[in-house]
């Protein structure tokens, strides 16, 4: 018996059980081997083989491939993992990876959340309500109106304010003044109510400078930040999370380049619900159904489902449905989605003429759900 | 006239000027402000919206549309044009970037290819000629087993032997281990032959120990390593090129996610003709047409061209075909591709019975190319 180090699910573009069995062994030999048969030799191809585990034909949409890998050939780093479930297939055509499961030794040696939903409930004083966080932009503001709009927000009770994921570390904020400006703005706010608001600066930039700004946060107090995985790397995620600072991190599915419906690329509760979580992100943003992009709201619950579902040893992560989500309709997507929720809201609320007004609308919204 | 970042293209997905309008509108938007009208002042979303500057239908295939990015927003951070050439809007679905032009200030930002063409000729002193690289390989092999092949490989005068994109820094051929074995088999080889084969190990791994792993590659006297840069970030592989270390890269694309004719994603000669090279690849390999991948030719030469073209103040950068090419179809793709291509055989030259033999072959008919 071989150890498995993950099991994969691939939808196939194909007709036939015929092709989709070629096509799936054509997958479980390019992923591992990627070589003709006998080249190592038979005993050492046997051993690292991926395995068809099972095939099954879905109504109108081709057919479902579970491929099993072993251990040796996954490793348990993260970049080997990857490359195993989706690395030179991901350049082929009707191969679509729609399902995850990873052995225990491989969950054991990647770092999941820190907080999970329970430490970020705990750092915003929120033991059961749903949370509530706000973007502050736009790009090309200066550190001082952006600090306005995360004072505003943190007057209003927001849980958690986060940098626009298009602040860079240059441009019109630059990461070390907007920092310091807006980490001042938030605690006076905190300090003249009594409240908890946390600020997440968004760290996403380039590898060689990201440890200075990590310490930069650290030594403002910050409690959390922003990162795109999918533009840094899932590597620089985990190597965060994995760090010695104690920080909440808050990822954002920008260049993530994933949707639901498509006939490749990495399925979003995989990718987003999956593997942001193992890699160590707290909360998952998302874009929501109803909002700008057109993702179903089946889809959603399939990220949720993901962030939250029990995978030892990880904590529970927290899904932050996004992308043009309306103040008005907060209560709605609480009702659908649990407390276990942060609902992010960005333009919608900057739009309005009493930015704080609606803010605390929207901060009722999530206090109303806990009675 | 505010400074030009980034100019994009997208294939969009639609019928109609009317809804191609609206669509370049909200990508606009969605890359830029991300916020409704107003937010943050008209004047600044004037500064700050990307610039819709041309829409042409495309006969069956949608529309395509020219997008500028102000320079104010792109920054030259290679993470933020990412977000902004293609972030949120790749979870959209029919929005497909097919083009993008750096602005001077941005390329110049870039280290692009340290060695490029000429730098990886002189390398391995072949000035004029197609050059020829071999995977070793599988995964699953021993150290002793790998260098055995690298050493046939040397003998028989090919240019680059590369580890197998699947050599993790774990496995049953460690990092620290495999490189020190076969760098010893190559240099044995070349001192026998007076070749001057090289040798590039998979660096591809954790982000924490990717120096050490580099560090090493140098105390080795090796000139190169394979990286993934799709599996680790492009910033990792902009990081690589910027750092102090003069290795040649070459980039594999795993993980990468692209394939011609696809609706939605980067195409193939954007992503690794254009970004990779940028980025810092000296190399690129990428999937040839009649190979175990259904790319057509007209993509490959369309990588061909974009690593090949001008683009101060970079270098050029080597195509390197594979993916299931022929030994005995070599003389065939350097008649396609001309003298500045690297064609990479792995699998097909391990079937061999005779591995120097087949090697030797591959050799030749780059050398015939010279005459």
């Amino acid at each position: 018996m071989r150890a498995v180090g993950l099991r994969a699910r691939y939808r196939l573009s194909c007709r036939h059980l015929g092709e989709a069995l070629s096509l799936s062994g054509a997958i479980a030999r390019e992923q591992t081997v990627e070589a003709p048969p006998g080249v190592g030799g038979d005993r050492l191809q046997a051993r690292m083989l991926g395995r068809i585990e099972r095939l099954e034909a879905e109504r109108g949409r081709g057919w479902l491939a579970r491929i099993a890998y072993p251990l040796e050939a996954t490793t348990t780093e993260l970049t080997q993992l990857l490359n195993v479930a989706y690395g030179n297939v991901s350049l082929m055509d009707g191969v679509r990876l729609v399902g995850l499961e990873l052995a225990p030794a491989v969950l054991r040696s990647l770092p999941g959340p820190r907080l999970g939903i329970k430490g970020i409930r705990s750092l915003v004083k929120a033991p059961a309500r749903p949370l509530v966080s706000a973007a502050i932009k736009p790009v090309g503001l200066s550190s001082g109106g952006l600090a306005r709009q995360a004072a505003a927000f943190a007057r209003a009770g927001v849980d958690v304010v986060k940098d626009d994921h298009g602040l860079a570390v240059r441009g019109s904020a630059p990461f070390a003044e907007r920092t310091r400006v807006i980490a001042e703005a938030v605690a006076g706010a905190n300090a003249r109510t009594g409240g908890h608001t946390a600020y997440f600066p968004n760290v996403t930039g380039p590898l060689d400078t990201l440890e200075e700004r990590l310490e930069r946060v650290g030594v403002l107090g910050l409690a959390g930040v922003v990162l795109c995985p999918s533009l840094m790397g899932l590597e620089a995620l985990r190597r965060c999370a994995a760090g010695p600072r104690a920080l909440a991190i808050m990822a954002h599915p920008s260049h993530a380049q994933t949707a639901p419906g498509r006939g490749e690329g990495i399925a979003p509760d995989v990718l987003l619900g999956t593997l942001y979580r193992v890699a160590g992100a707290d909360i998952v943003v998302y874009v929501n159904a109803g909002g700008r992009f057109s993702w179903p709201e089946e889809t959603c619950h399939a990220v949720n489902r993901r962030l939250r579902e029990p995978l030892e040893p990880h904590r529970r992560a927290l899904p932050a449905p996004a992308g043009g989500v309306n103040v008005a309709d907060a209560g709605h997507w609480f009702g659908r989605y649990g407390p276990d929720t942060m609902l992010l809201i960005g333009g919608s609320l900057l739009a309005q003429r009493d930015l704080e007004g609606a803010a605390r609308r929207l901060v009722e919204a999530a206090v109303r759900q806990e009675g």
